[in-house]
């Protein structure tokens, strides 16, 4: 179809403030934050209501123009990009805190909304969304790629945080998953199929979430280690002491480095860890504080400190959250690849200490950030862009990488999902007749294949 | 096909003693613990190995032979009953621990194994799988009706605490889905799909099962409360608390009077909410249930009692995990149906408190049996076989309290599955979309209609 027709065609639904084929615009909704190359889409549109999803739906199946929703363009395996052109469904205007149900800890969102933003307003009523990306990503983008981040440790992510959908399906038809009820055994579970899904079976256009309460007593501790196995050794142990940090981050010596150049952050050029306790009281956090420095010291740990204040406590995790940003800014005008393997956390260790390695062999500068309490490495490898060969290196040990987790019974996505970057994993860790099960998912929820074609599913 | 032919066909694939058409073997699975009636099914296997598992079902699918999984056969929404005959597979020889991961909190099972087994030889790695049913269910039961029970409220349902699974699809292909990594984004969530799925989408034979380390430090308390309206509200201020119980049941008056007639038990006769917490320290604990006992007083609680010791909460919560067992024996020989209603936690005193109305207005010997901090109320309706009015009245009670979960935004179950009895409520519940997708799910993963047929979907 022509972009013109296309343009003539969701001018029937749209009014003209909401549907753009400007270059710039497309430009805009051509790519995410990974380095996989930009694609254009023919059109973009801002929907403001589900309505109006599921009329663009309707029309795009009926036409078989491909779709891509947008969120915050965050994501890091090229999920928003429009492979194959058509329409591009930002919901940026979508953006709404439908209802708040304080007292039952819950939220009713659009998905459009940024979680940093809906957290600020939620902030008011005492209680928050705890997955939490980094970025500031959007709630739908978080929803199609399960994103996690330093609290699922202790909260989930943001599978473990949705009760009930509401999703436009390929053709139109919307559809509502789940309940408000914390406990739910009704039939097939419809919410989670959707979740994690990346936009290719359905558009979610509104969530109900599950809140935390804001904890009152928290405190941080940061350790230094001689050697990144030190480090994970000592992130194993204090997993399974029982303490339940609600973060447990390893950063290696490279990724201190950069963290250093951050406007107030003076830590020792070491491999570190940070971690977060929460507790019912001063006394009992003090408790667990001891029992963590006394395990960090049995590994080797030093320049163990804690208690800090809150507001040096927001400075250090304020950076953490934005150390991917730092990075870029570290490494002006590089490439860049960010593996995300996750493995049991008895493995932990292992993969780690491979991945160390693994950088040193192949001279690539890539520093080594953790989830660590999940057993979520990721390596963040810059290369310039001219240099072919260092990019080639830089999959390599991604690959390697991933390999490596899959043989310990890992994954090869713990957050970032499949999107482009990991279509090729998706045989090697699931199996011949899981990935038939998902294509024939596929073909039954988006017959024409309109909802983010490309992605997701491997290449055949 | 005709007994003999099917009973022929499957000694291929079974030595003798693992097949049978016996009449006592069939009646033993024909029903579970429901009302509903029993119905025989023709032959009962009892496959040793995932193999033939598969054999059976390749075979089946072929023939279009009914065939239905059965565990402990504790289900209360009549979920094993073999409605149209043809195979019980009885999963009873498939019951051995795979492989326990102690250090990462997880094990490997059969489908076979009872939960309380499990957890025997768990304990002895200082671990367990925390969702309890109460009536020794298997796991596979459990992971096919995502069981929960008492210490959801802490620690999740069984949905909460899978991370991966084998599973045999009806036309006998073997998949594996998830992985042992606690943070998983790749590709779709198969895992949850199955789970909760009642043996109609495929039938479970392993799970990788997450579990948690048996708590040091705990406490149980109960309180007595003039009304089960003041001992709601009780909970809604406690679960908002952010106090974290690991246990908050609800028992009215009636409950209280059938727990009395047990072994040990001597509670004055009147609602009570029995608690429990766990915590890093005593003194934390003791804070915990100081804080507690003031919003019980607040809300008219007496009596109330904590800090006994192991033997005292073992005795009582024992008794709590057999309240059914000790119905049935305080109703001899009555006829049961159990509503399993669920609702956000902000609805639950007005769940409560029309349940005790609506059970006054119809006269029946209904006691109301809630995992409270959950939002999820059960009524335990009692009923003379012979008393069809009775019996009209207890089926219009769990109508009554199932449409007005529906109406707050809550489930028709919280963890008793669908099964026979609530499929009527499916619709209501999901409305037309979500139930068509369901069908089209069953139809793609079971094109010949031979998994437990006639359960979970609304009949058409």
């Amino acid at each position: 179809m022509s972009t013109s027709t296309l343009l003539a065609d969701l001018l029937a639904f749209f009014s003209s403030d909401r549907v753009s084929t400007a270059t710039a615009i497309l430009e805009q909704n051509a790519q995410d934050e990974s380095s996989f190359p930009a694609r254009p889409p023919d059109v973009v549109v801002w929907p403001t209501s589900t309505t109006e999803v599921s009329q663009v739906l309707a029309y795009a199946h009926q036409h078989q123009v491909p779709v891509t929703a947008r969120g915050a363009g965050t994501s890091l395996e090229g999920q928003p990009i429009p492979l194959q052109g058509g329409i591009v469904l930002n919901f940026q205007q979508m953006n709404q805190i439908v209802a708040i149900y304080a007292e039952d800890f819950q939220a009713r969102v659009q998905p459009g909304i940024f979680y940093k933003d809906m957290n600020r307003t939620l902030a008011g009523h005492g209680l928050f969304f705890a997955p939490d990306p980094g970025a500031n990503a959007s709630i739908g983008g978080m929803l199609a790629n399960n994103a996690a981040g330093i609290r699922t440790v202790k909260y989930g992510a943001t599978r473990d945080n949705v009760l009930a959908l509401e999703v436009v399906l390929a053709s139109g038809e919307i559809i509502h998953t789940g309940s408000r009820a914390v406990k739910q055994s009704s039939g097939y579970d419809l919410t989670h199929l959707f979740v994690g899904s990346e936009g290719t079976l359905g558009l979610i256009t509104e969530a109900t979430l599950k809140l935390a309460p804001l904890p009152e007593q928290f405190s941080a501790a940061t350790a230094a280690f001689p050697s990144v196995a030190a480090a994970a050794q000592t992130v194993f142990d204090i997993m399974g002491s029982g303490l339940g940090p609600a973060a447990l981050e390893l950063l290696d010596e490279l990724a201190v480095t950069v963290l250093n150049t951050d406007e107030g952050i003076h830590l020792s050029v070491a491999p570190h860890l940070f971690m977060e306790f929460t507790g019912p009281s001063e006394s009992a956090l003090q408790q667990t504080l001891a029992t963590v420095q006394e395990i960090c010291r049995e590994n080797g740990g030093n320049d163990f400190r804690s208690g800090t204040g809150r507001d040096q406590r927001n400075t250090l995790w304020d950076a953490r959250h934005r150390l991917f940003e730092i990075h870029k800014r570290y490494f002006p005008g590089q490439k860049y690849l960010i593996a995300d393997v996750a493995v049991p956390i008895s493995h932990f260790p292992a993969v780690v200490s491979r991945a160390s390695q693994l950088i040193a062999e192949l001279q690539l500068a890539a520093s080594i950030i953790s989830h660590a309490g999940d057993g979520n490495v990721h390596l963040t490898i810059f290369y310039p862009p001219a240099d072919s060969q260092a990019q080639a290196r830089a999959q390599q040990l991604n690959e390697a990488i991933v390999n490596y987790a899959l043989e310990l019974d890992g994954t090869s996505t713990g957050e970032h999902g499949v999107g482009i970057g990991k279509q090729k994993f998706m045989l090697p860790e699931h199996g011949p007749g899981a990935v038939a099960l998902m294509r024939q998912l596929k073909a039954l929820l988006d017959p024409q294949g309109i909802l983010n074609p490309g992605k997701v599913l491997p290449l055949t």
